[in-house]
């Protein structure tokens, strides 16, 4: 029976990875940076979002977001205050995104995506499940906040190995908790060398600025022709 | 495709659960209090363990632990100093722990479980998968960090509502996390009405020996002739 659950499995998987990969080349022809935000439940991901929307709605940049949660639309409501367009998936109890879903809510918002630079999708809060499913992003970015403890990418690594860049969060509550940043970062470096890793404190601010100049340069990466491109 | 997915995960739940319930039986007949940690990763289960199972050496009771994690064993070879006997569990990248992999554990490690008076299980970091697993645990605990914010109940329900009781951990964190220990509560008591919910810092000992003697009762009602019982 395991067998027979993991030929299945491996069915769904490959579904989404096609859907995937359809949602990836849209995101690539309309020019749009499209990230994943993994993390435990609490690390933060909507208090860095709130942050972050806001900043680049104030420098004239076109954000939008994507909240997956399995119940309430608490999240959204908090991210649409930076006037944003924001959608919220409720997975009524799965625990990740999928492709699809994501695929739906596009259609249900009726976005035009060549007007739009950024779209931000927060997923379910679980360091495990969310890792299996790609979504079409670009980049996948995972969260890990002081209040954790340094260890959470040796305990976690298939998430960790999957990412694209790292955030460590909260980072103003590192003295209450005695977080040992320079573990924290060689924790993650073991588990996916050389990966960039952001330290921000969505309460005071630190490390917004260069977070954003980060997400700056790989939209306009995404913008410039490939190697062989004639322009 | 889904349905057919839908179909053998029940049949998959329905074995697990044929097993929790065969494992209950025998921790009822040793008199083994028998519980299951459930929390987001980073939560404090580890911790609280550790304080857990040396006050109950400490008074001459008998604890033991099992500990699961994708990967290391380093919160097995924490709790060890405890004295108490304690296993690790990894689960190579599953996300929750099932019946058969604590039976297993069970028989590798030989235990006589009737000179046993409690055994902790702590489950993979996940607000979301374990909560479908019963591992024949007469209680399950789900703890909430104060670091992680106060909506996590509303959030993640299922677990919260599978809960026999609720930990509140990191208190001492409550001040700098601007923590409102009131509405956790009442988050608490929306989701599963009636939850006893303990309140305790593994750093400072708040609350452990409310928690360690609420415990202790647990233990003793075990013991206890059911109604209808002749002694």
């Amino acid at each position: 029976m395991t067998t027979r659950l993991l030929e299945i499995r491996a069915g769904v998987l490959s579904k989404n990875d096609r859907l995937a990969a359809a949602l990836r080349e849209r995101f690539q022809a309309a020019g749009l940076l499209v990230l994943n935000l993994v993390s435990s439940p609490g690390t933060g991901k909507t208090a860095l979002l709130e942050r972050t929307l806001a900043a680049l709605v104030a420098a004239g940049a076109r954000p939008a977001a994507i909240v997956g949660d399995l119940a309430t639309d608490n999240d959204a409501r908090r991210l649409a205050r930076s006037g944003a367009p924001v959608r919220q998936i409720e997975t009524d109890g799965i625990c990740h995104l999928e492709a699809a879903m994501l695929a739906a809510q596009l259609d249900a918002a009726g976005w035009a995506l060549d007007e739009l630079d950024y779209l931000f999708i927060e997923n379910v809060g679980n360091l495990v499940c969310p890792a299996s499913y790609d979504l079409g992003e670009q980049l996948r970015v995972a969260l890990l906040s002081a209040t954790e403890g340094e260890d959470k990418p040796l305990k976690y690594p298939v998430i960790f190995n999957s990412a694209d860049a790292a955030v460590i969060t909260k980072h103003d509550l590192a003295g209450p908790c005695a977080f040992d940043h320079a573990l924290a970062v060689s924790n993650l470096a073991a588990v996916r060398p050389g990966i960039p890793v952001f330290t921000t404190s969505a309460r005071t601010g630190e490390g917004i600025a260069t977070w954003l100049a980060w997400l700056a340069e790989r939209r306009a990466e995404l913008r410039q022709p490939g190697p062989g491109v004639q322009s």
